[in-house]
């Protein structure tokens, strides 16, 4: 149902460490009126990532930076709610990118049509979309993982860890995963099909990690950095990659961790074992789009992929959502329910 | 000439932090005589290099470390003295293995012939040799340069550094080159070519790099670690590679250096630019051979990779000289001459 106004969250301030309320404001304006060629999009779900935390800072990156004012960005499947554009009818469903707010008015460009009969549609900001694409080009791109190999992957119940550790066994890997607490591990070995799932909060991560990797390990997907990684390093074998994804557990880190320094020691292990490092960003390997719109609908179909969602309903909740995701609070792929999905 | 004791150099005791004289022995044993199929080997060059400092340590590594007793490893250049072995002769030349001692008997494998009228044979253990191939898989496999990028090389002046950045210039990069003091900077950029040399016990190398890399760094092959790599660090460019082939700054560190910890910090940047890291052994890459074989002599007969040797007289002195091989005190490629080259 079509709202008086639109709710916007900006950016009051740079957080500084844990972003808290006080760094966000929820403003309301007139819903924006379209233009020729313009649709009006209504935000039906808002994804959120991990890398927003990213844009809230102003480090050099691969994205330009938030400004105090901006709306907050973030993937959106939006709602065609009125159309000057001849591409798009009203009820048309889109895959969109407008953030944190109700309304958004788009001339078309970056919108892909989403088919609601193929799955449902929140998945296309979650196992169908960027974060699903993400554990498809990390691992198969940058880790390249071998029938037989040991492939781990930390935050493991999340959106990406998820899939990483299915793809893992789809190809004949084995896959084991590190999650936060027992009933994540629990999804994570029962429902996903990992071989196995340690708890990070357990004090003796490395001895753990080290009997649950008999051979080593081959590829480690990193995507929260801190004391995994540091048990996970003595476990590397000659050869293993590293694709790095994202180093959750550092991004509101406000100094440098203190002393000793391992990157002296991280570099002298990746030369002895030749280890392969690389950071990405799936948005640079869109080639490999067609082979994931391909392979994924149908490792869902046979029942091979599973994904789960955190929902949380309404737009006012997303800060401390965003909050939860930082700490490892949801449980599955985080999810605004921004308004009533029309082909729910 | 034959001697008439065999010189052998061995490890007394496996050394901390920076080898001393005391971790060595110098033992004589009679001249090893060559059985059936069997050729004896007279030293004529050894040569000495960083790896040797890893063997020396019992730490997990791709090769299988030096025990107490057991003659120090090397690269060495030797005669055919006596052969029993139809597919060497008296007087041969040949690339060997035998490390830091006199004589050696040898079935034959692993012997590689070096003709003497092609350069001079010292070479095979140099330009020609594993460290110009190790430059040449780091710098093209691993590096992928692209015409007008930028490369940075430490111990410029050094066997590996030097290959680097003259294949560099080759292949149309920009060559910036790091090295200790100021005569061996003048040799990097005046005789060398390289674009810039710059001196690492200078105070303000960050800012001097920064100077000398308008554009950024797009490969830095690694083999020092330490400052220089904190001063490249900030300067690398999206997409940037880093071949790691040695860190020559940690070889003789008994501790892990103080804190603050920089790998988060290293990983954030790999994230967010997309960096390559790589750790390589030459040995790895053999498939490459070929190419070396083709285009180095090529290289040096067109005047365009030229080498230098810093040659030390007598077996004796090679602890003393491999002491300052690990401290930067050699000035090219460090080689022991160990005999007299009948063929100079």
């Amino acid at each position: 149902m079509p709202r008086e106004t639109n709710r916007r969250i900006v950016m009051k301030s740079r957080p500084v460490g844990r972003p808290e309320q006080s760094d966000f404001d929820l403003v309301e304006e007139a819903v924006p009126d379209q233009g020729d060629g313009e649709v009006l999009l209504q935000t039906l779900y808002l994804s959120l990532d991990p890398y927003m935390r990213g844009r809230m800072s102003d480090a050099k990156s691969y994205a330009a930076p938030l400004e105090v004012g901006d709306v907050i960005t973030g993937g959106t499947v939006s709602v065609v709610e009125k159309s000057n554009n001849a591409d798009f009818a009203a009820g048309d469903i889109v895959l969109s990118h407008v953030g944190w707010q109700d309304y958004a008015v788009s001339d078309g460009r970056g919108l892909r049509k989403i088919d609601p009969t193929l799955a449902p549609i929140s998945t296309a900001v979650g196992v169908l979309g960027m974060p699903g694409f993400t554990a498809y080009v990390g691992l198969l791109l940058h880790g390249r993982p071998q029938e037989g190999e040991t492939v781990v992957v930390a935050a493991a119940s999340g959106a990406v860890g998820a899939i990483v550790g299915q793809i893992a066994k789809i190809k004949g890997c084995r896959a084991v995963g590190i999650a936060g607490g027992p009933e994540k591990c629990a999804y994570v070995t029962d429902e996903l099909g990992f071989d196995a799932c340690l708890d990070h909060r357990a004090p003796d991560l490395p001895e753990r990690l080290a009997e649950a990797c008999p051979d080593g390990i081959d590829v480690y997907f990193e995507n929260v950095a801190g004391p995994v990684f540091d048990a996970v390093m003595p476990l590397l074998n000659p050869f293993s990659r590293i694709p790095v994804c994202g180093l959750i557990s550092q991004y509101n880190a406000t100094e440098l961790p203190p002393g000793p320094n391992l990157l002296p020691m991280f570099m002298g292990m990746v030369l002895r074992r030749k280890i392969s490092v690389r950071g990405f960003i799936q948005g640079d390997h869109l080639e490999m789009m067609p082979d994931f719109i391909r392979d994924m609908p149908e490792w869902i179909r046979q029942g091979r992929l599973k994904y789960r969602e955190d929902m949380v309903d309404g737009l006012e909740n997303a800060v401390e959502a965003f909050q939860g995701l930082l700490e490892g609070r949801n449980f599955g792929k985080l999810v605004i329910r921004v308004s009533d999905d029309p082909t729910a």
